[in-house]
């Protein structure tokens, strides 16, 4: 597994991380363009990813690096990884296994902001979260 | 304009913005798909947004309200926003005026990561920065 340091250095000598060490990903469907998620990724997680084209995220919450579907099985393959101009945004094309959100809907972008400004469901959960984990 | 405070209240009391006041915006094609950009929004700058359908932006560097653009003529008319299941990120679907990028490519991301960790730039200069901005 890499770590940082080691290859690939090009693209990890590259990004900006922010002061927690972090960079936001925007998970992407590569075949029907479909954003998935934002989450984001520490100087490991980036090179894990790219190291093993699975991609792994930095858990905010858990304070530890994300193997994305590691209890669920919904991973993600990498197809292709970029940085943005400002060398501080990064864009991962991905394949989807299943469902992307933890809810069980496709993509975790499912609240739609009305012209009032309230938010309307408009994506259908697709797998019982419960089956998802285990609950 | 909209103010903080005013409608739209919902969406503003749902979005959790991080200890800067602020919160990441995905920016993407609505008709293509292509991922644009990644910037930061406020509450002044989701409001305005959603009451103007203009998208405006949170700039970090000049520490201001950015309403994209507002020197170049490459705006980006709102369609769609959606917020994320964890309240901390938007995607705003958008029709780009123009390139997106202020290097004059249509994506900020143009910048694709080799097996190697090198960056190869994938996507040509549409339109000369010296003419958008003009220097």
């Amino acid at each position: 597994m890499s770590k940082a340091g080691s290859k690939p250095g090009g693209v990890l000598a590259a990004i900006r991380f922010d002061d927690a060490g972090l960079v936001p990903a925007i998970a992407q469907r590569h075949d029907t363009g479909e954003v998935l998620t934002l989450a984001w990724m520490n100087r490991d997680a980036v090179a894990e990813t790219l190291a093993t084209r699975r991609v792994c995220y930095w858990s905010r919450s858990r304070q530890q690096l994300w193997r994305k579907g590691e209890k669920s099985g919904q991973i993600q393959r990498l197809v292709e990884m970029r940085l943005d101009c400002d060398n501080d945004a990064l864009l991962l094309r991905v394949e989807q296994t299943g469902v992307a959100c933890h809810t069980g809907r496709q993509s975790c972008f499912y609240q739609q902001i009305q012209e009032d400004g309230e938010l309307r469901e408009v994506l259908p959960v697709e797998i019982d979260p419960g089956v998802l984990y285990g609950d």
